[in-house]
């Protein structure tokens, strides 16, 4: 298996995505394994740069994870934040205190001139993860949601408004300026399979698609490109995205996220619950393969992970 | 007492100097008196504007600082920290979790453009605090100590070198480009006295007294002056006062602070352990007077601090 997959490249943006990582970390050797990360969410809060999708990976990868809440570290305690809270100080975005210490680094390392790149690349280190975690660009791209409520930043978006707004269109602020990193040039150039994990569609992949050169060499590429879905039998397994497909006019659906990747990819894993799909994704020039895609345990996420990585063989 | 002292105006550093600000708070009513605070020692560290004279001032007269550690909230955590630590970042300035949102209010204000000026009442605000705590200036002023192994910055000094080098010489780096904020300005104009707290001489008091004009309306002021004396019976409270006394060629004594501040002081006050020293002070035209000034309860702070209202109709 890792012979034929000498290079697995992996798009994701938080939850969904980190728990594939992790599945594909635990069958893939060091260096077989590269992830890409959406950096649209990352923005400047209380003076610091921080980046939700890359440290949600990061703990997740190195086993430090909150799995009650999806972001943040298990255990984490809240002392700096409650006493921002005295100060005033905006308090709903909520920081743990270790948690707290990841944006700290990162900024202090971004201040001292490295590259985001280069920051996770050492933070990940640190961490024991011993698979490459990249951002999808080292430059700075915004994700705002238009809404009938006027244009959102994406935490206001997604954690202060708890992603209610009525979605009109959603936009990458700044991507025409951004490029890939050579990381992530480098990652796609080595490419053998390249996977879309079952992240949100529009806020975790369309904006790593988004940077200048990545759809293209995607579309370009010679190896299977795979997705894996977020949605699970008319619903998204956590978050938007299955709210976002309705306003934005999407079936919501496997068949859905398919159409909407179609010109993309070479094959899908749908839940087995959607199995009776396959046959309507399977016309758009799609292998469609069902699998038990709802990742509770870390069993389950490095089966689904070993079995994704057989099912190319079947593509 | 509080009408002949209508406005009073401290001028300090870190320990000694706010615990007579908490016994002067305990005496005076709020408006009547004003803290000029030195912010020689501010550094920015883990991308935050670290202002550890301004947080010694603000936690002792909110009644949070660590009586054991001198700096800090008592019973602070530290985890954000412990995570730093193992993300390879410093470490040596220990930041306890509630005292980093101090720092990180603080930073994310100034980056918002507010004044130092303007930050600090909005702490001190927020923390329930009715004096006025003044930063000695809004522009960027670093203390430098020059040693044997060349030129150190406060906190390298202080924290990281535990103040053990030897030091030739002190300098407070772009002090020619600073000038005292309004209030502070305000503050002295409308002093009825003027009290150098027992702060180091060289590290605490000279900074603010080199900002332009500061030592010049002290020296030209119609009102009293009068220091607390930091040394008690040859030796410093707490700190490198008495170090540094000997090391740049000063007689180690409330007599040497005497003669240190000779063109600007009315008064000082010595320790009783010190009472000798009286005549040959007053020789230099200082009123000298013993009182116990060791401030370890805050019985004894509010007593040196009423005492010390009181003397000034002696003076």
């Amino acid at each position: 298996m890792t012979t034929l997959h000498a290079h697995v490249v992996l798009l994701v943006g938080g939850v969904g995505g980190a728990k594939l990582a992790v599945g594909l970390a635990n069958v893939l050797p060091p260096g077989a394994l590269s992830i890409i990360v959406n950096t649209g969410d990352d923005f400047e809060h209380l003076g610091l740069h921080i980046s939700p999708d890359l440290d949600t990976v990061l703990y997740s990868l190195s086993d430090l994870a909150n799995p009650q809440t999806g972001w943040g570290i298990a255990n984490d305690t809240f002392h700096a934040m409650e006493m921002v809270g005295q100060y005033g100080g905006p308090t709903w975005f909520r920081l743990g205190d270790r948690d707290l210490a990841t944006s700290l680094a990162r900024t202090s390392m971004l201040r001292e001139g490295k590259s985001l790149t280069e920051v996770t690349r050492h933070l990940a280190t640190a961490l024991g993860i011993e698979h490459a975690v990249l951002p999808m660009t080292d430059q700075s791209v915004q994700t705002r949601i238009e809404t009938g409520d006027g244009c959102l930043a994406f935490q206001e978006y997604f954690v202060r408004e708890r992603w209610q707004p009525i979605a009109q269109s959603i936009r990458f602020e700044d991507v025409e300026n951004a490029r890939p990193s050579q990381a992530v040039q480098q990652a796609l150039g080595e490419a053998t399979l390249i996977i879309f994990g079952p992240s949100n569609p529009f806020l975790s992949i369309d904006p790593i698609l988004a940077i200048p050169g990545i759809r293209d060499t995607i579309a370009g590429s010679p190896v299977p490109c795979i997705a894996v879905s977020p949605i699970i039998g008319g619903q998204a397994v956590k978050g938007p995205a299955a709210k976002l497909m309705a306003e934005l006019g999407h079936d919501v659906s496997s068949l859905g996220i398919a159409t909407y990747y179609q010109d993309l990819l070479d094959g899908i894993i749908l839940d087995t619950v959607d199995v009776e799909m396959c046959e309507e994704i399977e016309k758009l020039h799609i292998r469609a393969i069902a699998r038990n895609i709802l990742m509770t345990t870390l069993v389950e996420k490095t089966e689904l992970a070993a079995s994704l990585l057989q099912c190319i063989e079947e593509i």
